[in-house]
């Protein structure tokens, strides 16, 4: 923890410059602003439309990264303008809510629809008693639930050429989502006997569908509206998405337009393209990500400014269930402590945990490790490879689908010169899902 | 529960649209948006702009509420461009995080101040061993914590002219707020032993203050840097704010640039002119807020469609922790049934509820009472003048600050006609404090 004792006479400095603030003339003089070099726009805090919908301070400039900026690119997948995909700019959050707007988005070629929700309805049908037809008014009146998750993509992995934690991460987010329990959906259309999955259908152009087993449809599935208290976004499925917390992010289909209640999973085109063609090696036996957690802060390409007190941050996130403890290390896992845990603790939610830390101005390697509720601890690149029975090669140059759930420790290294790195040892090829 | 079987005719109508759409040319003929009158601006979902910073769908239109659009504008108060204070739209929000664009702000005459946080500060002085002096990137070398809690004016009030839910309780919002434990800061200065309050200044036009005494200093008051994973927005206190959970809104300092720690509360400009003038009659024993509710669906001014399912929903608090139960009643709290509480139930934070209701076409008048974990019950608007021994001309023609908390229950009736209007009985003066 930062005790720091400021020098009198840096303090009789701060003093003066406080006491002048009582005779300052205008609210902008107090900043100080106007002398430094400000930032693009000049934004009147004070206008009508600020108050209407409130704005970011013109000297917050934190976007999101959109996907193909990564020297990462896979050969056969480029960004275009029919793909605007973007990750999440983890380094610069804090907390474990992620702002609507820097929300991870990942989109499969087709696009954005601009849906009229009051053109918007929801088909359930297939293998049910009565096939029914929601709009978003009928939605609305059924029984609703928020739950605060995580939502990742399988294209998130530790990744020695990941300059930045957005680089590695960035493919999640953790919202409160809010929606009708699709449980309810299934009962009122009444599920046959027969009926083992459901495929859950968009209505972009693209049309992707995803299967759901029936278990998981009938557990916390949600088919959601609203997204940290307000409307879905467009980029996150507006007016209607499905929100499957745990599973992988291709679950949660955007655009919700129909959902056909079926025997048995079918392969639809971005499963066959992509998604679900299966390395015998890592055939999945669980749908639910595993133990996962990384340190945000201090994370690659950020400097520590000097030796002393410093606090290391991250998250932790399982979709087993809640997070039970987060270890941290800074001398790449010979030893652990034990990190605090920094807020709420909710099940296949964001966990924030943080760790005071002195640096002594030597090298360090930071790492963090997460132990979930079901007692499943986070591996090390070497524990997952050898599992697996893997090579180096073989992690990083095969597609993450292919790999199955990649939750290995993702190191950190902090030079002399407090400059961080990322502390995976090099490899030849990176294969990236999402370039 | 809605169990809607849709006629034979209507289901085709649909599964023909849906068939549809597997020939539809662009993401923008699937909506059919063009044929309905659309929202003023069109937007390009799928721009940069749009993808490095996430935007609102053009059809979803909510804003806050601006205060003094209200009948109630008291006598000596009113709005001017310096005051750009605004109500949260609770009727048109789900779930329980309110979003930033849209959560309440008050704002007391000087503006809100556009702040460079490179030049900002925060002061720790008075009865300290060390005055100490943190600039932005010191505070971020602390220990960091996250809490979700309600921030709520003592401004809210059931109120007979109410017309919505906005109306009565719309000063209030919840977010996740972030930064570092007062009590770290005040452990770095040392606190001396005769220090019984600590006041916050702010570094606005007005340098607004607030005391808070030492006990809640160094409970779970934070110095916030961070709400709802992003930077605190300028109109809420950019680049830092004092967060005091469960207490009024105006204890929590929006532009913090000083703590002084002292051994007894001062009265501030603000204190004396409009918010600590005690009525004798309801000196308060507590600062914390009571046990709190309202139902926002079905609220003032919303239609029910027709009798059936609905569901009844809507927000419960209470500044002494965590909500225990809600209580709702169709019969003006006659009878009353207990609702579920739909998603995360935090200590000192807003929680959502829900009740599955049929209704029957007839009148009915809707209600909610929280009971919190400390056992404390939501009081009836008769239980709460009687308690205090005060007319309903008191309850009215009484600015809030000289009533202590607001805390009673808000009706909702319902017409034959499903229209929703205020089931408090009418009273001829309503002062409010903030017009």
């Amino acid at each position: 923890m930062e005790t720091k004792r400021p020098s009198r006479r840096r303090f009789l400095e701060k003093s003066v410059a406080v006491a002048g603030l009582a005779t300052a003339p205008s609210a902008l003089a107090v900043s100080g602003a106007a002398a430094e070099a400000p930032p693009p726009a000049a934004i009147d805090n004070n206008s009508l439309d600020a108050v209407l919908y409130g704005r970011r301070s013109r000297f917050v400039t934190t976007t999101r990264e959109v996907e193909g900026s990564s020297h990462t690119t896979a050969p056969r997948i480029r960004p275009t303008p029919q793909r605007p995909s973007a990750r999440t700019p983890l380094a610069d959050l804090v907390g474990t809510i992620t702002p609507t707007s820097l929300h991870f988005t990942t989109q499969h070629y087709y696009g954005i629809p601009d849906i009229n929700p009051d053109e918007h309805s929801l088909m359930i049908e297939g293998l049910v008693e009565r096939p029914l037809v929601f709009t978003m008014n009928e939605l609305r009146r059924f029984p609703v639930v928020s739950r605060i998750c995580f939502l990742e993509c399988i294209g998130n992995r530790p990744n020695p050429r990941g300059e930045t934690v957005t680089g590695t991460h960035g493919r999640m987010g953790c919202s409160e989502w809010t929606g009708v329990p699709l449980s309810l959906l299934l009962k009122a259309a009444g599920v046959k006997n027969d009926a083992q999955w459901v495929i859950a259908e968009a209505a972009s152009g693209g049309r992707h569908t995803k299967s759901v087993p029936m278990a998981k449809a009938l557990d916390d599935v949600l088919v959601a509206y609203g997204q940290n208290g307000e409307p879905v976004r467009p980029d996150h499925g507006f007016p209607l998405r499905l929100v499957v917390p745990g599973f992988e992010g291709i679950y949660n289909v955007k655009w919700l337009q129909r959902i056909k209640v079926v025997d048995q999973p079918y392969l639809s085109f971005q499963e066959h393209s992509r998604f679900l063609t299966p390395n015998p090696k890592t055939q999945r036996d669980s749908y639910d990500f595993g133990p996962s957690s990384v340190i945000t802060r201090p994370s690659g390409s950020q400097q520590l400014s000097e030796p002393g007190p410093h606090v290391i941050s991250g998250l932790a996130w399982s979709g087993g269930g809640a997070v039970r403890g987060v270890e941290v290390s800074t001398d790449g896992g010979r030893t652990y402590q034990q990190a605090e845990l920094a807020g709420a603790v909710l099940p296949k939610a964001h966990t924030r945990f943080v760790l005071p830390w002195t640096w002594n101005g030597e090298e360090a390697v930071l790492q963090s490790r997460c132990l979930d509720e079901k007692g499943q601890l986070q591996p090390s690149e070497a524990e997952y490879a050898r599992y697996w029975n893997l090579t180096r090669g073989q992690l990083y140059g095969t597609i993450q689908s292919q790999l199955g759930h990649c939750n290995w420790i993702q190191p950190w290294k902090v030079g002399r010169d407090g400059k961080v790195t990322n502390g995976l040892a090099p490899v030849d090829v990176v294969v990236d899902v999402h370039g």
